[in-house]
């Protein structure tokens, strides 16, 4: 490896946060770089909207905007895209490829709808893709389940996967503030975007654990087959429920095996649930990442770290870059898709889930029964149940055991008409322990 | 992938715990791996010291004696080897890699000894050499290392990869009984072995450690230039005055890369530590291993799991196997040795760590001031202390700032001369908080 050989020339697409990282980290350790892969990595051009923005530490003269022409510039090997978006970024991506380029990405979205096309494209014409930042930023997550656990069943991939919600509700844990009132406090501190939307409506979430889907099942699952839940309905009343049984409540990305009569299926589902303070979840606070993979032969794995941010964000992007540049000194190739597996994705009402139901109910007798004769209606079977009488109503506390989620649905629906029930307090999900 | 490709043949060395479990997972899982390959994997032979030994769902007619002979048969395209131990080992895999074998290794111990020899043989003859499983078991760490992070500068490593010492540290936290007492209980349940010594003097952590602090720092550390402290001298007083701080005593793995006036060197070190109970290692309890990295641009990460057993064991190694098929495929390569950086190794004396003091000294004037005359003379700065009188005597902790081992331990000795202090009850180093 000693001996002089060819620069590996790298186009970057985008140059904010997360740009300049890679730039600064390119040039800083190159050295490093160039002794870890074989030979030197370089810029060859970066692609931006404006050329006029002050960026600090970035060589001018790479600097265009012109994307397009870049991305199949003869002297480009590598792409390394950090922009976001579908398109134009798809595009790019795509002719990127076709013009046999490698390409490292850090876009969730992309991959979460158009996975398949991108793989198909660098299949034909030879290029790597690697996206190790699109999924919980610096933590090496995606590499380990492609790889490592190539050798195993993976059965279920349970995750904290977007910083801005858990900062939300790790700050209405300790605070007991509302929703609206803490999400203003985090956009002030820089945790929430102007627009929270992706983030607090579990957008970003769906999309992270698509991907994780389709890596740890061999199956191609896409942003559209994940159901979602934001952290917008989550009351203080929740929080609150949640702390009375020991538990706090996560937005979680949930990936499932499933395994029926008619065969297997996965189940994705991105939504907040409560879970037991003492489960290592539970300690994952602020704009920290962390995820739960449990294989067959493994047992249970947590990989843990941050989340987002241009540092480890390029981090990742940095890790899959000398992968790739080292596979053209080598001549090796990374990980195709593997979606040999192809399982049908199983609708949520399918699902089997535990809810937490906390009521505000009329204090008389039979009202227990009542309410108990609607979970076995609905073959819910009930797992804890806490009554306590006020002044004039009691709160009753109801955890089931797994049950299909369209069951319990049903039972809260139809308990809350129910003439002695004042208020549907709470309802939430339960995750993390036995069922 | 869908064409029918030549068969990859696995010659296994080694069928005890985690061999068994390689060739059922193998067995069981062939059409997965075949699609995760693009090709079917077969085991072409088992080597065996014993041929007679009852091997539930192993095929008899692929046993062998004749480990030197399967290694380097025409037919075998990778050595598995979960034997164990340095000779004959090391020649073997020797000889498979000189007949251009890839080979998958579990064992820690010649990695920890032998490595660059190993990789030497894989450089000249092209053949892979992947050893996941020898640091904690299933976890996925060492490609994280070596691939994740390669684009990252790694500045520490510090964690739990030993999982009978860890049990032992655990029960002796939960029931405050004796070390020896509790070795024996471990042994009773299956968690010590009969010869505890490579897990209870921490030469297993040791190679674990130096596997780690090479594929870090791209230096070449064995395992002798790890500096070790088991835990057979932890004691009831230990472990309670660590509880008295808030604090749970761990077997601790470290790798630090040191930035000093001279340049830059790296200290690696295997003893018990005082560390926060709120700290993430803290709540690792039993056999399970987890291990912190903290990189510059990608922060802290964490990876926790279950650190040995036949199945975890198994799961690493299949992931490298896959891993290894798919590069002779493909036409890839695996990633080479990476020790170009060549850092000194410094000693334990010259690295900078803290300690816990803890004492029974005379209850009067002038005593404490003394003491801290001592600390003062080695230059170690105080970070903390806290006297308590007692009937005839006092209690005296004292918990220093980062200072170098060296005059840690002078500063110790010295006030274990003093002719006011009766006992020095507890020296433990402390980590895991700022300093």
């Amino acid at each position: 490896m000693s001996e002089p050989a060819k620069p590996i020339k790298v186009a970057l697409l985008g140059c904010g946060t997360v740009g300049t990282e890679i730039v600064r980290l390119l040039t800083e350790q190159a050295p490093d770089l160039a002794s870890r892969i074989g030979a030197p990595v370089e810029l060859a051009g970066i692609a931006v909207r404006r050329l006029g923005k002050a960026r600090p530490g970035v060589p001018a003269e790479l600097l265009t905007t012109d994307a397009a022409e870049l991305v199949t510039r003869p002297d480009v090997d590598v792409v390394v895209e950090v922009i976001g978006g579908i398109e134009p970024t798809r595009t790019w991506l795509i002719d990127a490829l076709r013009a046999g380029k490698s390409v490292v990405t850090a876009n969730k979205t992309l991959l979460a709808e158009h996975a398949g096309d991108l793989f198909a494209e660098s299949d034909t014409f030879g290029g790597d893709l690697y996206f190790e930042a699109a999924v919980a930023g610096a933590i090496p997550l995606l590499r380990p389940l492609r790889e490592s656990l190539a050798g195993d069943r993976i059965t279920r991939v349970m995750g904290i996967v977007n910083g801005t919600t858990n900062f939300i509700l790790s700050a209405m844990d300790e605070t007991g503030a509302g929703y609206a009132e803490t999400l203003e406090e985090a956009a002030r501190l820089g945790y929430a975007e102007a627009d929270p939307t992706a983030d607090v409506d579990g957008y970003d979430a769906a999309s992270k654990a698509a991907i994780l889907a389709s890596l740890s099942f061999h199956t191609r699952v896409t942003a559209g087959d994940v159901y979602r839940e934001g952290i917008s309905a989550v009351t203080p009343a929740d929080v609150s429920a949640a702390r009375a049984l020991g538990r706090t409540i996560k937005l979680l990305a949930i990936c499932e095996r499933v395994d029926t009569p008619d065969g297997e299926s996965v189940a994705v589902r991105v939504h907040p649930a409560m879970i037991p303070r003492t489960h290592p979840l539970a300690g994952v606070n602020g704009a920290f990442n962390a995820v739960f993979v449990e294989a067959e032969a493994a047992g249970q794995l947590m990989f843990y770290g941050q989340g987002a941010g241009g540092a480890p964000t390029a981090s990742a992007v940095l890790g899959d870059l000398v992968a790739v540049a080292r596979n053209l000194v080598v001549g090796g190739r990374g990980p195709r898709e593997s979606a040999y597996a192809d399982l049908p994705v199983r609708p949520i009402a399918q699902a089997s889930t535990r809810y937490h139901i906390s009521l505000d109910v009329a204090d008389r007798a039979g009202v227990l029964a009542a309410v108990a004769a609607v979970f076995a209606e609905h073959e819910v079977s009930i797992s804890a149940v806490r009554q306590e009488g006020r002044a004039t109503d009691a709160s009753l506390v109801i955890v089931t055991h797994s049950a299909p989620d369209a069951a319990l649905r049903s039972t809260v629906d139809k308990i809350a008409g129910l003439p002695f029930v004042h208020e549907v307090v709470s309802v939430m999900r339960v995750e993390g322990e036995e069922s």
